[in-house]
């Protein structure tokens, strides 16, 4: 018997989206569904029963970092991943690949795209980048440097499984190897191949009946790779299925159509790392049924609320003395007790309580729109409902 | 009608101690009782909510950093402090002075003490230090330089009141000198005079009914200026009296029983910046009602985990695995979802959730303390539970 049973209860009109729930070890969850990041075994400042409060389902921790620290081990020895942070309910790791490649993103002044770009042709000339300089991979697996105390690991399909084993969540990720979206063609063919290789190998890796196993499909910007890609992962034997890679959000629309035109239908789909409403309305339409980003966590830690209206920023002198909720209307805990001018002030103050409320607040949006893009596909007025929401959204 | 209503329930057989009710505006604290402190109108990571879970009655909010972020008009346009922050309960405010004498502490490395004795030696040879050349202190009042922008302002008696009436707490304090305990005896009571005069100025310029104004008693480590003050002080029209001045831990039984054995029965009395379990016995035995401290709180911020067998330190290798709760048989919300292991892992890896965790640990530790010793006071049985608490507590 699977780990988990998942079932379509309604479906888009002409289009590959749907509304379905997905039955795991820990719980039930209503998909499509907006996963929080818990990267470290928490949701940054946030407790698992304020998560349960604002409408999530599951949560998604990350195994580079779990295994780093408190290390795989420890996770295990506390009952593992649920028991551990106290969230009651499913659980999600990822592979760890995608941690590794982007390991150095971020410490220098270059934005993603730059560091992706300058990836692709440190891969192309065989030159090294800070980037490359943490990490070395090679047909069997990964060999990485530790962001915490320079200590030197390697992740293989077989290590990726074993300590997902070990950290229990009901859902673990194939180990694949995350690339620029940038490499030329047969860079990205090749990379490909490797993933398919490693999908292989996880597939076989697999110990533990409890827990259900997605397979990765890669590709990056070339349509007929990630058409390959689907065809070979989407045959295999997996309980579910992610999309991985950074997209170019111009591709991203049709690659996700095509993938999952491919891929079977009676089976879960992940998209991984997204989380911009506007494009997970798109991912829904064409036949994502979860996300996880730590996009809204992260805006909100920033002092960026994101409302029905769109985005703003908290820190910003005219909220100073607006004495109106966060978001008006909003039924989050944040709304319902404080006000903008207190957010901002606690914002200004650099007091703890207003990262905390800021995602409290952002998570419970997230969560929502995607619950009532839900609805709206039972009801049969997701278009619509897509429609009216972005008018608005992005005005 | 005084904005307070104080009653005494039973006295500690041979001392000055009491069990009592305090009624403010905005509901009954129980004393003895220890309030948290929110500097900035927040208990610093958690929520008012659970500020009433763990057992708090009150919270105290300084009045320095409120005036100055986000202004004391903007609290009272949000309808005052209780409101602007949602604690639906009593609140205080300190005058000011202790934050504008403390400014510049703990910016170098010096130690408080030596900070205080720099102080004390500097105001003798009229010299400037570090810390007196961000204060000015004449007979009228106090110009200081913000800590967060550099700007220049000047609190009064008249001022300070003003600022406290628009932030709105029950109950508020008379500004005062606050000076280093190693000045030497004709200096001291140079500032005592300075004090007294303030609380002269503190009274008369009190306009609104609706909260109780505090005197407070000072005069460092002398006796006979200690004396002089509670007479001084505890003669005035005040509703409750405030001991301040940064004890010699020595001193401290001596003056607080040679103070309170003059200040007027019937009315509270407020130990200030006293967070110490081990001084709070000693405090209440001697009649103190109330006591606020950023101690707990800070410490736990700093990993610092306050229990009946004593302090220890969550960072320690040793709890890296250790499944029990953070303080076995303790009530509080993260002793009841969480172990030392996870807490461990929280703090070593930055995680906002561990500070929080921590907080709510300590503060209910200490409530808990302070209203057990409450019990045992009602119960007639102080003495005995002093005795057994401490043995414990410091071994």
């Amino acid at each position: 018997m699977p780990a988990i049973e998942f079932t379509i209860e309604k479906k888009i009109e002409g289009a590959l989206g749907r509304a379905g729930a997905l039955k795991t070890p820990h719980g039930e969850v209503r998909t499509p569904a907006f996963v929080p990041v818990g990267t470290l075994a928490a949701v940054k400042s946030v407790t698992p029963e304020e998560l349960q409060a604002l409408g999530a389902q599951m949560v998604l921790a990350n195994t580079y970092h779990l295994y780093l620290q408190p290390g795989d081990e420890t996770v295990a020895k506390a009952g593992g991943l649920s028991e551990f942070m106290g969230w009651n309910g499913p659980t999600m790791t990822d592979s760890g690949g995608f941690q590794v490649f982007s390991l150095g993103f971020g410490k220098g002044k270059k934005g993603v795209t730059k560091v992706l770009r300058d990836a692709a042709t440190a891969h192309e000339n065989d030159t090294a980048t800070e980037h490359t300089k943490l990490v070395k991979i090679d047909d069997e697996g990964a060999t990485f440097t530790s962001h915490i105390d320079g200590t030197t690991h390697r992740f293989t399909p077989e290590r990726s499984i074993a300590i997902q084993e070990h950290i229990g969540a009901d859902i673990i990720f194939a180990f694949d190897e995350c690339t620029s979206p940038f490499l030329p063609h047969d860079s990205m063919k090749a990379s490909l191949e490797r993933t398919h290789r490693w999908a292989r190998e996880s597939l076989q890796a697999k110990r533990r009946s409890d827990q259900a196993l997605f397979g990765i499909v890669q590709g990056g910007r070339y349509a007929d790779l990630r058409e390959a890609s689907a065809r070979f992962i989407g045959g295999m034997d997996f309980d579910g299925f992610g999309i991985g890679g950074s997209f170019d959000k111009n591709d991203m629309t049709s690659i996700v159509a095509l993938v999952n035109g491919i891929l079977p239908e009676n089976k879960p789909r992940h998209m991984l790392g997204i989380g911009e409403v506007e494009d997970m309305f798109e991912g829904i339409e064409r036949g994502i049924d979860l996300f996880d980003c730590v996009l809204p966590t992260r805006l909100g830690r920033n002092g960026t609320i994101l409302t029905a209206q769109g985005k703003y920023d908290i820190c910003k002198k005219e909220h100073a003395e607006s004495f109106a909720p966060i978001e008006e209307g909003c039924g989050c805990y944040a709304c319902a007790h404080w006000t903008k001018a207190y957010l901002h002030h606690l914002f200004k103050a650099k007091e703890l309580l207003g990262y905390r409320l800021a995602t409290i607040h952002n998570l419970y949006f997230i969560v929502h729109v995607v619950d009532a893009i839900r609805q709206s596909i039972l009801d049969g007025t997701f278009f619509e409902y897509k429609k009216r929401f972005l008018e608005t959204y992005l005005r």
